[in-house]
């Protein structure tokens, strides 16, 4: 007997996050109710059909799980969201009601890595100065030279799924990572191959790159004095969340030119006309680290091999246990 | 006794090449004779100062080793070129009077191979796309989405140093590697974790970059019909020299807009007010792929500690070998 699978996005959304493959799949392992429309499903209609759902599978747009709904879901075992942050889309109660969570944000968080070794790169060989000389008229920039990463001090703030593709990409360029996260082991930087650092140390770099989830304990984490301490000439990048950071002083800082930044996160983007947006030093980009074709059609594909591990007992890759979830963005 | 080294390099370009590291092992090992000025040494100051040498050093810059300075330098036993391209540098005959010779060129394939990954991140992501938007005052971009290098298979012309370098650097994102190059056994393919392909085949892959010295086989080795093969939406890359490829005919295509390119070398760059220039799927950068600045102040420190391997009768790294002549560039 196959489970009764909800699959909520709507036809347009779908066809972003939800490859020929998971739909091959979906079909011959459960028995999937479509949303066969262009609209997302709204909570009413959730209401009115999570009574039979023994799965669940939603992305962006999708309605959030209530706790009224959970209460009228008995026979829900698997609840999958295939897109970033789990934490509003279904109620800490649903471990004890026995429902097994899966997110596809570990997913996404190889996007954000591959991101931040984008503009790491892209700004070290300085890409985007040679590129506007170039339009303009000019061809050698005898005043300009890049700069290898290979070898170099990187600074990462925090051990999240990003951070650590982040990590996982740098391995080829034999640099040496500082990392700093209150929970991080002895044992644990060891496998990773960082050593643990104080989130000063970790600012003292001359790369650095912020990957702490937005959480209370994370608000303002890279104040002031921290953001004053950037070394001259070095390049900071954040693609995690712009409340992380003290957005004022890192704007007034990189207004005097001192150091360099690729900021993909904002608590309130520059507004238009804005000189941050003209600035040689920085590159932005409108929270798109996460966002690519092809990471988004691998989102509800990694979810639905991960309930099919679960259903054969096998170690799950995307799973969200309960104990994770005061740690989760 | 320690041996005469010549370091012919002119100050402001020894700054470039020797590292404050490479200065103390060369004071500490050999006994060096610097060129305190900012001129080049000419030929003719090198015919007169060659007799008593037995290290000879140079860089961009200095001059060539002619057969009659071999012919006067009985005591050489080393020469290391602080720079790329060696053939013209030296007469192949030195290696029958026993002289040991090294090239930095592998040192500066390295920064080549991070300049292939910037470019092709960049392009993959679209920054370029998203810089101009936000400078324009624009913010989102619907129409324009990026995507990752994970998983992706990537054609690769020649298993030159700086194809070896970039093959290196894209390990961590799983790709299918195809390499062209007549000179590659299957043994040799398996240790690089890559698969041997026609030519054909590397031209039809979705990434082609291309590596291939500039050498008479190589002359318009990617020709006309090579080039049209490239897929519809593709990235091509080259980071080696124009004449490997027909340059009109990459043009041309390039601007239909049909796929994109990354290009470092051209037989003849394109003009100022060329279209080339303005195309939003071209990124160009006058030869500057394997010039960084920390790349370049590691080559004499690089060659200079070979030697000592070579005298301690290690492995060497950076030597050059007579059956290797014909393949170099």
């Amino acid at each position: 007997m196959k489970m009764k699978a909800y699959v909520l996005p709507s036809q347009p959304q779908l066809q972003k996050v939800c490859s020929a493959q998971c739909r091959e799949w979906l079909e011959e392992h459960f028995h999937p109710i479509w949303n066969e429309t262009d609209q997302e499903i709204t909570e009413d209609q959730l209401m009115d059909m999570i009574a039979d759902a023994e799965v669940v599978l939603t992305s962006w747009g999708s309605p959030n799980i209530s706790e009224e709904m959970l209460a009228r879901a008995p026979k829900l075992r698997y609840y999958g969201h295939a897109a970033g942050t789990i934490k509003k889309r279904i109620p800490k109660q649903a471990f004890a009601q026995g429902i097994s969570v899966f997110s596809a944000a570990p997913r996404i968080a190889w996007s954000v890595g591959e991101y931040c070794l984008s503009v790491l790169l892209t700004m070290l060989r300085r890409l985007p100065q040679y590129e506007a000389n170039i339009r303009n008229g000019g061809w050698k920039l005898s005043q300009v030279r890049g700069n290898e990463l290979f070898g170099k001090t990187i600074g990462i703030v925090s051990v999240s799924s990003t951070g650590r593709a982040f990590i996982q990409l740098l391995k080829p360029f034999q640099v040496n990572i500082l990392l700093y996260d209150p929970y991080l082991t002895e044992q644990r930087a060891e496998e990773l191959g960082v050593r643990r650092a104080t989130l000063e140390e970790v600012m003292d770099c001359p790369i650095i790159s912020v990957h702490a989830p937005s959480i209370p304990a994370t608000d303002n984490l890279v104040n002031a004095d921290l953001i004053r301490r950037i070394p001259d000439g070095a390049i900071f990048i954040n693609s995690s969340r712009g409340a992380v950071l003290d957005e004022a002083v890192l704007f007034s800082e990189l207004l005097t030119g001192r150091f360099s930044a690729a900021l993909d996160v904002f608590v309130k983007s520059p507004r238009q006309g804005s000189p941050i947006r003209k600035l040689n030093n920085v590159l932005l980009t409108p929270h798109v680290a996460g966002e690519t074709v092809d990471g988004h059609l691998a989102l509800m594909e990694e979810l639905v091999a991960d309930i099919l591990r679960k259903e054969r007992k096998e170690p799950t890759r995307f799973e969200v246990y309960e104990r994770m979830w005061d740690m989760l963005a």
